[in-house]
């Protein structure tokens, strides 16, 4: 018998009425055959009303304390969609982290899986209860309650779809698929039928937010197939996996963007390694997130360093740099903000040497002026003006020709 | 160094403000040369609206899920509590049921706890920290998560207090302390310095309400010294122990009473132990309490039995005896509502053989009808008209000289 594993969200389980609407989904695929082990995340904006009662008590509370306190929405959904069910006469059983086995490393608010004992689970699969497992959650070797950070209920359904060999893992949420681009932006942005996971995983990380790398990350290394779909309506989703069918001609799979970016540009700094490494040291001290980074060596001695951040931590990267400008020997300090950035995605990419460049003469086109290129094995991402952003979007996904139907292998 | 354990109950940690007020407490007592183990309820309504949410869901909710649902409550408080502590420098550390070792029966909604290990919570103590446990709540050997039912936070302190062999247990609440009767009805009504163990079980079986009975119970088992005190003030509060100073003329303690009591009365009933049995047991397995029992034997062949039940119960103990009525084979069933209980309750009765008579003068005075009659050893309880109630409590508790001091032993 197929073993499915379906992911629910926030959103999806926010209401008794709407647990009642899961519950419709979750019958149908168990009388299609399946066995059916069901994740599940705190109810609507439960997690929010925690983390804002532990932020009367505290700026920076207990992150042991925290995890045991937010492990708790969680714990009331598997609860209340255990009762549906069962009220419904489909027999079902739910599991907190700690009694599905899902053990954790010993680091509080971020755990990563190590690994899931399956032995309790199993017997309640095989007298064909579904069982309900608390998402986001796990338990430490010595006991301890843990939580594995943004998006870990993305990742507890894949590591049980891998723990305990599901055919597939479906993750159901808010939107139907993933698309091109975000539909919000671009008005003919297409579901995508099909992506592969590496494809994913830099959507997700440029920001398209559907679901969690490290969840994607987890599927890709266990070769669990991800379908990604909407709790509110039939529409099919979208089916994220290792190989996909791709024309030779459509090298690009999606656009990702990100707004709200700033880039920093220390100047005059001396031209060695070293001097550069301590400037990201610095940064990296005081937990600040950098993303594109540009280097432009003016001589042998001085070279210009530039690298791009969220703006809402401009304030405190340049309180650091300035606070160690005689250590770090820059000379001056520029920053310019409003700048997005948009990046082609596609696997394709690597065989088709040219898309770099047609995209790149597509914003010329426009008249689009391109501040920072970074590139990798299957993205080109660019740094633009944020006013430009919805031209740039729209022209890149005619460029490739990205509301065009793919073809899909057999 | 002397270990306290310190219970608070929903009202006391009802807002974040309340568990700052509380921590205030728990520091002092630390501050004073105690290691400290608190159990906490769920936050105020906290369990209500979880019922409520399941209450949508099923009449009959799976009491195993009710379980898991329900202990989310106290996790949410203990979390909070910690934080508190932990962001005032005051090293704290949270356990949930299971974490603490509170092992139970594998019972669903009302379990016993079995045993507790020690082992995980000892090391934080002697680091000197103050241990937070959730309380209510349990896990058995196989992992599933138990609630211990009404008053299950009493108990879950006393038991902690008995295998970590505290010196006392404190229960925080919203009254000051143990009355002799309830200050709402009498206004006379005093606080109690010292009250025995079975003299506070009677009182709380008869209504007083302050501590759950099971709790008492295990307190009186494992020799626990326990304290009823407010949360809201500093007033000291009543002590329940085994061996309590009493003045030879004060026979009684405290007044108990319950209203909406109706009397049920069966008549023609045949003369033997089987007939009667056969009535209590058609009504067990209904689950019905019934209280007083009275029968009376009419000749050799036929006997009238009486008993008392809730007012809320009268319909559905009705309908059982009638559809029964063949078998149970009585001839007439009547019955009589708004009624009340009023009962005497002290140790010293036992030695005091006028105590009853004396009631029964008291409320013959008053001419106050006397309608049955139970007793026990240190306990007379009578039934009454429900709105002489008050008339009742006021001559007995003068009859009895309850509002004035005792002495106290040294």
């Amino acid at each position: 018998m197929a073993l499915t594993v379906m992911k629910f969200g926030g959103t999806s389980v926010a209401t008794v009425e709407r647990l009642q609407r899961v519950a419709d989904r979750i019958i149908r695929k168990k009388e299609a055959g399946n066995q059916v082990i069901v994740v599940v995340s705190a109810m609507g904006k439960t997690t929010d009303a925690l983390v804002s009662m532990a932020g009367e008590i505290s700026d920076r509370p207990s992150k042991r304390e925290m995890d045991v306190l937010l492990s708790t929405g969680e714990q009331v959904t598997i609860a209340l969609l255990a009762m549906v069910l069962i009220e419904r006469g489909c027999p079902a059983i739910s599991f907190t982290g700690w009694q599905a086995g899902i053990k954790t490393e010993d680091v509080h608010e971020s755990a990563r899986i190590g690994s899931i004992d399956t032995s309790q689970i199993r017997p309640h699969l095989k007298e064909g209860k579904i069982v309900i497992v608390a998402g986001f959650q796990g338990v430490t070797e010595s006991g301890e309650i843990t939580t594995l950070g943004r998006g870990g209920s993305d990742t507890s359904a894949v590591a049980l779809a891998s723990a305990f060999g599901a055919e597939k893992c479906e993750i159901y949420t808010d939107v139907t698929g993933v698309f091109t681009t975000d539909p919000r932006y671009v008005a003919k942005a297409r579901k995508l039928k099909e992506i592969s996971y590496d494809e994913m995983l830099e959507m997700a990380y440029l920001g398209a937010g559907v679901l969690h790398p490290r969840a994607v990350e987890y599927a890709k290394n266990s070769h669990i197939e991800l379908v990604v779909c909407s709790s509110f309506t039939d529409e099919e989703g979208t089916v994220i996996k290792e190989e996909v069918a791709m024309e030779k001609a459509k090298a690009v799979r999606g656009l990702a963007f990100e707004k709200n970016v700033t880039k920093v540009t220390l100047l005059g700094l001396p031209n060695s390694v070293s001097a550069v490494s301590r400037v990201f040291d610095a940064i990296a001290d005081r937990h600040i997130n950098i993303d594109v980074i540009v280097q432009n060596v003016l001589d042998e001695e001085k070279t210009s360093l530039s690298f791009t951040i969220d703006h809402d931590v401009l304030n405190e990267t340049v309180d650091v740099l300035r606070t160690q400008e005689k250590e770090l020997e820059f000379h001056h300090l520029i920053f310019e903000s409003e700048l997005a950035k948009v990046s082609i995605v596609g696997s394709g990419m690597a065989s088709n040497p040219g898309v770099a460049a047609q995209m790149f003469h597509a914003l010329a086109a426009k008249n689009i002026k391109v501040k920072m290129i970074s590139t990798s094995e299957i993205k080109v991402s660019t740094i633009i003006d944020e006013d430009r952003l919805l031209e740039a979007l729209d022209t890149l996904h005619e460029t490739f020709h990205l509301a065009e139907q793919e073809s899909i292998s057999l």
